[in-house]
C-alpha cells in the first residue's frame, strides 16, 4: 500500500454511463483541468452546489480552478444538514441554474456530504430532463452517497422518496477537505462505511476493526485506503444491479429501521450514519431470531462502538411513531415487512417474511436497553 | 378504413421499455381487465390522477373498473389547467401516493390532458425513483403529449423545465372522452396533429387539410384515424431517439416561439395547441428567410386557420419578454439560436445558426398584423 499522497482510482461499470472515481489529495485545484482532460462544454455554464459550511470553506478553490480553465461558474448555497434535502431547496437551485443559464449541456457540480449530493443530484437528474452531473464528496459518509446516482429529496413523511437514477460523469474526491470534518460527522460517515464491510467483505469488516483509531484520526493511509475500498464494495453491487431490482437492496442494511428514526427525530436529531448504526444493530437482533445465533449482534454492536457510533434508540423516541415511519418506507413491500438481515460479517440475505411483532419487540428493547450502560 | 367502433392498435418500439397505444370507444371500462392481462400486481395501490374537469366524467367508471379486477384505487384531484404543472401540485400527488400506500410495484395513471399526463408522469418518474405509469388521454391534444416519455412541470421562469424521460407501461385512449372536450380545446389539439404532419409526413398533413370539417365534428372514423396517424409519427420518431439526441428534436416545430407565449401569458391565456400553431407560422416565416420560399409560410397559415387556431401574437404581448423567455427554453444551446425551420410541407432542420434579430423581426410582424384581417 502505498503512501497518502497517491491518487487512487476505480471505475463504476455501468457500460456507457460508466465513471472514474478518483480519491486523493489536492484534487479541487484539479477540477477545471480534468474538466476540460474530459471534454466538457466550456461553453455551458457551471452550477457549483455546496452547503453553509462548506462554500466558505472550499467552494473558492474550485470556482477558481474551473475559471482559469474557461469555464463560467454560478454557485448557489444551501443550508447546512439534512432539513436542506426538501423540495423547497430543490426549487431554489433549479431558480439559480435558470437564472445562471445553465444549458442542456451545462453541469451540476455536487460539493459537499450527502445531503447536498442527493439535492444538487436530483436536480442535475430533472433540470431539463437531465444535464451533467459531478460529485465532489467532503464527507467520509459520501464515499457511500457519491457513488451509485441514487439521488433524492426527502418528504415529511418519508426519506429518500423523491428521487432518480442519475450516475455522475466522474467523482472527486479530495481527502485534504475531510480535516475540517467534525468528529461527529467523521463517525457518522464510518458507519456507512462498516456497512460495507458487513454486506460483503469480511476481510474489510475486520480490517476497519484493527484500523478504528488511525481510521478516527483521520490518518490518510488509512484514510484513503478506507474510502477505497468502501467506494469499491458499493460500486460492484452498483455495477450488477443498478437499479435496484434485487442484489442493491443490500446496501439498505440498517436503513428501514435507521430511515424511521430520522423521520421521526424530524431529520435533525440523529445523523445518518448514527441512524443506521442503531438499525444495523436491529437487523442483526432480526438475525437472532432468524436462527443466526446472538454472536452477530454482539459483534455488530461491539464493532459500531469501537466507532463511537450509538447503538440504542434515544428515550424519548416514540415506538407507534417509528413503526409508522417504516411503512412509508420504501423497504415495505406489498404489506409484508422487507429486511436485510445479516447472517455472519460480510453477508446478507433480504427477507421478505419479517413479522411486524419482531421488529417491534427489537424497537422496544433498543429503548429500554437506551439508560443502561 | 374500418369504422369507428374499431381499436386501433400500435406499439412504440423501445426494446424493453416498448409498450402499446390502443385508440378506441369504450376503453375507460376495460381498464381492469387490461391492467390484470399485463399483470399489473394487484396488491400494490393505484393513484388515479385527473383534473376537476375530467375527474367527475370519467374517473368513476375509471376507478369501478380497476376495483372490479380487484385492485385498490386512490383516486387524486388536481385543479384544471396549465397551473397546474407546478412543484405544488406535484408536491401534493406525492403526499397523495404516500397516504395511498403506494409502493414500488404500483401504478399512477393521468388521466385526462397533456396537463395531468406531465404532472402525473412527473410524478410516476420521481415517486421511489420511479413506479409504473399509464396514460389515458381525454383530449386531442394528447395524443401528442402521452406518448413518448416526456414529463415535466413548470417553474416560474420556463416551461417544462423540471422533468424526466418515462415511458408508460401502456397508452389507452378511450375516444368517447373526446365528446365532452370543449372546442376550443378539440381546435388546439389540433395543433399538434398538423405537427405531426408539417414535419414527418406531407400526406398527412394533406389528409388533415381535406378532412378538417370532419375533425372539427369528431365524426369518430375521421378522429380515430387522425389521432391513430398523429400517434404513428411521434411514436416513430421516439423510437429513432428517446432522448432528445438529436431526431427527436423535430417534434418541437413552433415550440421555441410557442412556449415563450405560454410563458408570456402566464400559463393561462394561450392553450398550448394555440401558442405552437402562432409559432409554426413563425418557424414558416423563418424558413422563408433562410430562402425556402414565402409559400410554405402562406400554406401553413391557411391550414391552420382552418382549424380555427389563432396565427398572430396578440397585440398586447412584450416583445423583450418574449425573447428573454425565449432564453430560458431549452432550445437556446450554448449561445446561439435553435431552431425547427420547415423545408416544406412535411419534411424540417434544425438549424443552430438562426440570427436573433430574424427571430425579433417575425415576433414584431406576428404582432403588428394581429390588428389586421
Ligand atoms: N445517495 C445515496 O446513495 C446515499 C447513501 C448514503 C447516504 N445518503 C444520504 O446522505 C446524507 C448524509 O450525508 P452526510 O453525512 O455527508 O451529511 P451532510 O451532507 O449533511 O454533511 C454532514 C455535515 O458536515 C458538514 N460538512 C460537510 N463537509 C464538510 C467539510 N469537509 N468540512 C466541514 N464540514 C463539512 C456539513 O455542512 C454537514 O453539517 C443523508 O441525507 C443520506 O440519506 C445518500
Ligand atoms: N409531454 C409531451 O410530450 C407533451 C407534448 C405536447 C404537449 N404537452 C403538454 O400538454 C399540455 C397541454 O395539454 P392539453 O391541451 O391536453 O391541456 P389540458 O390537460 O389542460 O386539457 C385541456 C382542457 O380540457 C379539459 N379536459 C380534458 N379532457 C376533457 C374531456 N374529455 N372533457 C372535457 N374537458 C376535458 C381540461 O380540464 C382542460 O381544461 C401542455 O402543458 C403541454 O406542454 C406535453
Ligand atoms: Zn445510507
Ligand atoms: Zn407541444
Amino acid at each position: 500500500m502505498a503512501g497518502g499522497a497517491e491518487i487512487r482510482e476505480l471505475t463504476v461499470d455501468l457500460g456507457e454511463r460508466s465513471y472514474p472515481i478518483l480519491i486523493g489529495a489536492g484534487l479541487l485545484k484539479r477540477t477545471g483541468s480534468l474538466f476540460a482532460e474530459r471534454g466538457f462544454p466550456v461553453k455551458s455554464p457551471v452550477l457549483l452546489v455546496a452547503d453553509s459550511a462548506v462554500d466558505g470553506l472550499y467552494a473558492g478553490t474550485v470556482e477558481e480552478s474551473l475559471k482559469s480553465a474557461g469555464y463560467s461558474v454560478a454557485r448557489a448555497v444551501v443550508p447546512s444538514g439534512e432539513k436542506s434535502k426538501s423540495l423547497a431547496a430543490f426549487e431554489e437551485l433549479v431558480t439559480a441554474a435558470l437564472e445562471a443559464g445553465l444549458d442542456r449541456r451545462s453541469t451540476v457540480i455536487a460539493l459537499g456530504g450527502g445531503v447536498v449530493g442527493d439535492l444538487a443530484g436530483f436536480v442535475a437528474a430533472s433540470y431539463m430532463r437531465g444535464i451533467r452531473f459531478v460529485q465532489m464528496p467532503t464527507t467520509i459518509l459520501a464515499h457511500d452517497s457519491s457513488v451509485g446516482g441514487k439521488v433524492a429529496v426527502n418528504h415529511r413523511l418519508a426519506k429518500n422518496i423523491i428521487g432518480a437514477f442519475h450516475q455522475p460523469e466522474i467523482v472527486l474526491y479530495d481527502l485534504d477537505t475531510l480535516k475540517s470534518l467534525p468528529p461527529r460527522d467523521v463517525r457518522s460517515g464510518y458507519a456507512e462505511m462498516i456497512k460495507h464491510g458487513l454486506i460483503w467483505d469480511e476481510s474489510f469488516a475486520r480490517w476497519c476493526d484493527e484500523n478504528a483509531e488511525r481510521l478516527l484520526a483521520l490518518e490518510p493511509d488509512a484514510l484513503g485506503r478506507g474510502l477505497y475500498e468502501g467506494c469499491r464494495v458499493k460500486s460492484i453491487v452498483v455495477s450488477r444491479d443498478e437499479k435496484e431490482n434485487d442484489l442493491r437492496a443490500i446496501l439498505n442494511l440498517g436503513h428501514t429501521i435507521g430511515h424511521a428514526l430520522e423521520a421521526v427525530s424530524h431529520y435533525g436529531e440523529l445523523l445518518h450514519g448514527e441512524a443506521i448504526s442503531i438499525g444495523m444493530v436491529g437487523s442483526a437482533r432480526l438475525a437472532a431470531k432468524f436462527g443466526y445465533g446472538d454472536e452477530l449482534a454482539a459483534e455488530t454492536e461491539r464493532l459500531l462502538r469501537k466507532f463511537g457510533l450509538p447503538v440504542r434508540i434515544p428515550a424519548g423516541y416514540d415506538t407507534d411513531a417509528i413503526m409508522s415511519a417504516m411503512q412509508h418506507d420504501k423497504k415495505f413491500k406489498e404489506g409484508s415487512m422487507v429486511f436485510v438481515v445479516p447472517k455472519r460479517i460480510g453477508e446478507v440475505e433480504i427477507r421478505g417474511d419479517v413479522p411486524v411483532q419482531w421488529v417491534r419487540d427489537i424497537v422496544e428493547q433498543l429503548k429500554e436497553e437506551a439508560g443502561k450502560p
